[in-house]
């Protein structure tokens, strides 16, 4: 019984945990299977206790986890050939409700590979999957290599498929386990298929080698797939799996088919930046319907055109995926956009409002220098409340000095930075050492200010990017530093310029560490 | 007269340029064209003379650039409402031999956003494009939404684009401007308007909100499109325009397309990675075709299958696209490409001998480390010097000390630095003020050095960049500079990377003033 239009099946601590750089703690793994059974995806693919031990002792926590929504799956292979057991034992101990067997769909693979007869390859699908329904569990089968098998061989892909359904296989999917097939020829494919089984679920398992697997995951689906298959970000082998927070919300609202508990959608955004930040992955700010871009609107007409009526220029209502309309704030954005940002503080305020005008002058002034706010909302929420008067300092730096010696050809660079700062009417001073100036600052203004504000302790910096803005000057351009700080929940960005790369950067460290004690609860 | 069976155009610097946190300086508009035009797409849009003056003088310039294989072009609208002049002057003024004009497809936002008649939209459309096509310049017509507009009121869209071929497009461009149209009715409509104007050159505009772009601009292809526009790496308005250096591979490689000049696909990913290092964006390791991860293999099974027999878990040959498998870093690709460059220096050396083997290894080291010398020649050639054993460097930093401080709250920051210097046996120190603390360092060695090198008083920095390279790391991640240097005639760019930027800098301005002193007449 599918709960949904569409069964969704993540595959994050399993197909993702095999992209290059991902690695996941025990810990790790339970946090993400938390994530995702908030979103409501309807399984989790968990881990693949034949090949790594380690899975058993995830199971083993995860069964006291009491998912609301989700259902768990573990992975593992047919039998191996002339082995006897029909199962490795592992997949019955993880104790799932499910379990994902992956068999070869393509002859050529079969032989060259696996090194094993044809006939025996199915003999080896019946015996794993007619084993593991006898158990008691529900069995999906993922069909790998099947497109790359239907176009060299139809008749004998189709007849693993067909061993699988006979054996229990509750669902089929059908892999793109390459990622090199192209939209019409996986719809030709699973429409054939699909005809010759009409009472089986087929689900779709892309790779995104070619960029196609949400476009292959969706034509699956419009030729009568139910059950779709890819990791909430994206990540996975290679060039990843299909991307969740992008799949999701086309189906949902572009074709009405259900695929989250009502409601859910809106946490898509929040959720992946969740999974993401447990994997140290970055999610590209242009990523489809979540990304901080995804609806950003720079050149003056569009933003214009979105003002005047939405559907101009944005494919669905942002909100509907919980992300935000953002008109960036350059020169051409104009009154309009700075009055939706200053709205959101203070509600009473028009585009006509004389802190607008001021904040539109003052704005104009700043791009000039050189500062850019698209990417620094929590600066440009520090420049509106001051514009608005509500907004005194939590602190001051008084004085800093920095410096950076190398002593000698070969020694290593180091620094030292010594900074003072003045909290009410409170001063304190810190030194500390980093491994070039910036670092070395960042850690002694924390240090100094980690007395007042012990919270501060929890906040770190994600990514510091530099852009020098006129390098025609050479060692003295403007340089302009943009900082994306985190308490490892919320994420907030902020801006600094200057021809000195270490004041500028300073003005950054100093907007995000006050933007994150205005916003503490 | 197409010269392959695919036209690309390339709009890196127009549609490009209105992704968020994208902007080029006048200086990186030209090494864009140039990467462009080595690639060989057939166009490249390189701007809005009309809506941003500073194109015209791109234009000017761009005029001395004697391309290879492209041919630029401008981008306009179609005259405003009511207004008299068919188009704007300086549409003309750029001297292309290409002008992309568009016009709105779509009536709800001709009727809504431009508030104009259908009627007057129409004709809007047919006086620009004649007036151009009569002062001879090839008109391609960007009919903007025309797939929503298609969904909506088919008649009128294919009304603008009747208008425009009569007018004498020679291409008609349907736009997916809001990217929110899947493959199926993209494929749909492009059939239905082609079997309309069966003589006319069709192509595509695809977006990236649904991550469809790539399947949308097939999918047209697939549907009868000759003519594909996107931008190489991407990036975009909102969540990008279609990657051209992830479709053009599909298009040549799956569909036997000819997009290039025969022998450039080999090339895309350093062209890509050339005009992502210019835009300052990073290009994701997990992207089709180019990415470092693209054909990375990390599950055992994988790599296994993959040795045995490639195309296990390959879809492509990864040589195809100038990449790599991940399992066996080759270096014979490699080693040819360094042995060309020594050649040039000593030209006795192939590509066994010892010391390329030697230098192979030494930069797989240092790139590890994060150097990249695609972007620095002059670093490049030092180091082949080193390698040769026939290059004794002009002078040595002994010591250096560079202090920032900020004395009050208002003061404007001042670095100072103490460098010194020993030629020969003869050592010198000099100490200078900077508005950073990398001026203050260039200032303070200038300084030093010229006493023994007074040809140095003529050498300029002419750019500077800054580039985080694992931006994860925060300040205390690894810093990646490059300089361009100048004496007026010469030009030649160096590398430095290090945690401490002012370190990094120091290393890019010793090899800069090295290059200069053995380049001496």
């Amino acid at each position: 019984m599918m709960k949904f239009d569409i069964e969704v099946l993540d595959t994050t601590l399993r197909d993702g945990a095999q992209g290059e750089g991902i690695t996941f703690s025990l810990r790790d793994k339970l946090s993400v299977t938390e994530a995702l059974d908030e979103l409501g995806v309807s399984w989790i693919e968990a881990g693949n206790p034949g090949s790594n031990p380690k899975d058993l002792e995830f199971f083993r926590l995860a069964a006291g986890l009491q998912l609301k929504n989700s259902k768990l799956c573990a992975f593992g292979s047919t039998r191996k050939k002339g082995v006897k057991a029909s199962a490795d034992r592992s997949l019955l101990d993880a104790g799932t409700q499910g379990v994902v067997i992956f068999g070869k769909s393509w002859d050529f693979h079969v032989k060259e590979v696996l090194q094993v007869e044809p006939e025996e390859n199915i003999g080896m699908i019946e015996d794993t999957i007619a084993f593991l329904k006898s158990e008691g569990r529900s069995v999906i089968f993922d069909a790998e290599h099947f497109f790359d098998g239907w176009k060299a061989n139809p008749s004998y892909a189709v007849s693993t498929v067909k061993a699988a359904i006979l054996a229990g296989a509750g669902c089929i999917v059908l892999c793109d386990t390459n990622g090199g097939t192209f939209p019409d020829i996986i719809s030709a494919a699973v429409k054939d298929v699909i005809c010759k089984f009409p009472d089986t679920l087929f689900g779709i398992h892309a790779h995104n080698d070619c960029g196609l697997a949400l476009a292959n995951s969706i034509a699956a689906v419009q030729a009568g797939c139910v059950h779709v298959q890819g990791t909430l970000v994206g990540f996975g082998e290679r060039c990843g799996n299909t991307s969740l927070a992008a799949l999701i919300p086309s189906l949902e609202l572009k074709l009405n088919l259900r695929c989250l508990p009502q409601g859910n959608l809106v946490r898509i955004g929040d959720l992946t930046r969740k999974v993401a930040e447990i994997a140290n992955v970055i999610i590209s700010d242009d990523m489809p319907y979540i990304g901080t871009h995804a609806f950003s609107h720079k050149a003056g007409m569009h933003a214009d055109g979105v003002l005047k009526v939405k559907q101009s220029f944005e494919h669905i209502d942002p909100a509907e995926v919980g992300n935000d309309r953002h008109l960036l704030l350059s020169e051409v954005g104009g009154r309009s956009a700075i009055a939706q940002r200053v709205k959101k503080i203070e509600p009473s305020v028009d585009k006509d409002h004389p802190v607008i005008i001021s904040l539109a002058e003052k704005l104009k002034k700043l791009e000039a220098e050189g500062w850019a706010y698209e990417g620094a909302d929590a600066s440009f929420e520090i420049l509106i409340r001051q514009e608005l008067g509500c907004y005194t300092p939590f602190f001051k730096i008084e004085a800093y000095r920095v410096m950076s010696e190398h002593p000698t050809g070969e020694a290593i660079a180091c620094s030292q930075a010594w900074v003072k700062v003045l909290v009410g009417e409170v001063s304190e001073v810190a030194a500390a050492e980093g491994v070039g100036p910036v670092g070395a600052l960042d850690n002694a203004l924390r240090r100094a200010l980690t007395r007042f504000f012990p919270g501060l302790a929890k906040v770190r910096l994600e990514d510091y990017k530099v852009r020098v803005i006129n390098g025609k000057d050479a060692t003295s351009a403007q340089v302009r530093v943009l900082i994306e700080s985190t308490d490892g929940t919320k994420r907030w960005s902020t801006v600094g310029v200057s021809a000195d790369i270490i004041d500028a950067s300073r003005a950054a460290l100093v907007d995000s560490i006050e933007y994150m004690l205005l916003n503490r609860d």
